[in-house]
Parts: C-alpha cells; structure tokens; sequence
C-alpha cells in the first residue's frame, strides 16, 4: 500500500488498543468492576468538554479534549500506579518516559512530536490547559469511589485527609469544581466511604 | 451547593458511566472480551483527531472528536444492535430518540441542545463531519474483528460480501479509508477470518 502515513495511524492504533486492559484502583460507579484507562480517557474527555466554563483561566477546549484522550497512554508499557502512592510515583516517571519513546515513535513524526508535547505539558501542569485537564482528571475518580460507597478507597486505606492534601491542586485548575469535590469529601466521610470514621 | 449548572453536569456525567457497561459485538484485539461503547468511543475520538487529514472534505475536528465521544450515549438505555441486523436497527430508531430526549435533558439546556444536535447529524451523515466520523465509526470494529481472527464476524456468520456492501459508506468520509479498509477485508478473506472460504 502507497499510504505509508496511513499504515503508521493504523499501526499506532491498533497498538493503544491495550490501553483497554490497563485497569485503574477505582471501580465503576456501580462497583461492579475496576475501570480502565481507555474507558477514564473517554470519561475525562467529555467531562472537560461540558465543565470547560468553569476553568480557573481561558482555556482551549479542542486541546484539552486531545491532552485527555492520549495522557495514559504511556501506561502500555509503564502500567497504572495509585495517585496516593508517592514513591512509586516516583519510579514510574522513568517508566513512563521510557514508554513515550517507543509509542510516540510509531506516528508520523509530526504527529508524534505533537502528542508527546501534549502528554509532558499535562503532566507538568504549568499551562492553563494542563491545570484544567489534571483537576478534571482529579475530580472523575473521586465521584466514581463516592459513587461505588469508597470501595478503592477502603481497600487502599486512603483516609479523606489524604484525598483533601492530594488534591488540593485541583483549585489551580477550577475553584469551582474543588469547591464541589470538597463537599463530596465530606459527604463521603460521613457516610462511612473511608476507612476512618468521621 | 449555589453551582446548579455544574450540579447538573455532574449529574450527567454520572449517569453516563454506564455507557461503560454496554458491550458492543466485537472483541478487542487479542479476542480477550467484548469491547464496550466508551472503549470504543474513545479508540473512535483519538482515531478521528489522527486520521483527519485524510477526510474527503475539510472538516472540523475538534467538533469531530466530540461527536465520537457522544454518538453511543443513547445506547444506555436502547442497547447496542449489530450494524449487520438492519431490521433490528430501524426498531432501534424509535428507541434511541426517547433515550436522547432523557439523556440530553439532564444537562443545562444549551448543553443538551448542542449535544444532541450533534448526535442528530452523526446519524444523518448530511455533512462533512459526519461523514468523516462515520468513516472511521466503520474502520475501527473492521480492524478490531481482523486482529481478533474474525472471531464475532464468524460468530454472527457475517460474509466478506456483507462487510464490504454495509461499509462503502466509508468512501463517501475518506476514499483513502476506504481503500485502506477493502485491502484489509480482503486479507482477512485469505487468512480464514471470515465465515465463507475464499
């Protein structure tokens, strides 16, 4: 076949198809199952599109929508790791460059470049764009685990002081929604979804 | 809480966990599982964003991805129906108009409007964007039943013919999709993925 940028696409996404298999800690709203990255990605996609108006700072919707779609990608290779755990965190950074390398490389080079500039700009957070995406990618696991009545969270031992301190950046992204989730926090806590009582 | 906009939204975004759970035909491509309609509407969002520059007409792209990643929410509460069984799908019709009205409502009306005029055009195919999305709504289960051996083609004893009769509207988003497509289904002729022999 002449259309070798085509065959490329197409090898590339045939390839994140496991992004389906990569499972994450919290479960579906209805506890049934863990959720995936593929499935979070879509979640997280549509939901910065449709909260876009409450942004700290203008944002560009379009961009952020792509930022959610490919950031967990590099979990091919590297695998999901727990947000409250910090060392590990630590040692999958390596990991995870390791796998943008090899993934990215199977695009076209523009596109590539393009994707890999997305996924370092999200997660250094120093863009309005990248602050807005890491406080909805914040906010979905914690409706899900409010939702599933803290299944993850008490198999994790993670206490609501815990979730308050590492998610405190979601203000930087929107005041409104940590604002909201706070209240969720404390709902939750009420309502026996941690490990502690209130 | 005052934010009765995002309490909506949040409300939405809840309610359309479960699209996570409604299990399409085809399989992913190890043949694993049956893949679900928020898997695949974002393999079909970061599809559309890569293979953009081979839609048949200037498109949109932006308001493509957003159509992929709404076009399956009506199928929380009508249920996916093969794209082969085309009796079934005309039921599906009337079906699928009653979950938009429940569905869409749920978000502040301007959101609600604007979404479900998106899925109205996905399915009408009248415009550029549409007929790009299609395009490639139709390549992906292709690729996935190829990778997968053919395993839910042979399930439903769908034929090469079939695939490629339901599909050549994929010409009209992407001639080179298109192209690309029939190659694939004719090896995956050769290679047994299809009920009949060659």
């Amino acid at each position: 076949m002449a259309n070798s940028r085509l065959q490329e696409q197409i090898a590339f996404l045939i390839e994140i198809d496991k992004v389906k298999s990569i499972l994450r800690r919290n479960y579906l709203t209805d506890g049934s199952r863990r959720e995936n990255d593929a499935e979070h990605s879509w979640h997280l996609a549509v939901a910065a599109s449709l909260l876009a108006e409450h942004a700290a700072e203008p944002i560009d919707v379009a961009r952020v929508m792509k930022m959610a779609l490919i950031h967990d990608l590099v979990e091919i290779d590297a695998g999901d790791v727990i947000v409250y755990d910090q060392a590990a965190r630590q040692a999958q950074k390596a990991k995870e460059c390791a796998a943008a390398e090899r993934v990215y490389a199977m695009l076209p080079a523009d596109q590539g470049r393009e994707l890999r500039a997305l996924w370092e700009e999200f997660e250094a957070r120093q863009t309005a764009d990248a602050r807005f995406a890491a406080a909805v990618d914040r906010l979905l696991p914690i409706l899900l685990n409010f939702q599933s009545r803290g299944k993850a969270w008490r198999e994790h031992g993670i206490t609501a002081d815990r979730v308050r301190q590492r998610n405190a950046h979601i203000a930087d992204g929107s005041p409104a929604i940590w604002e909201f989730v706070q209240a969720v926090i404390d709902q939750a806590l009420e309502t026996g979804c941690f490990p502690e009582r209130p």
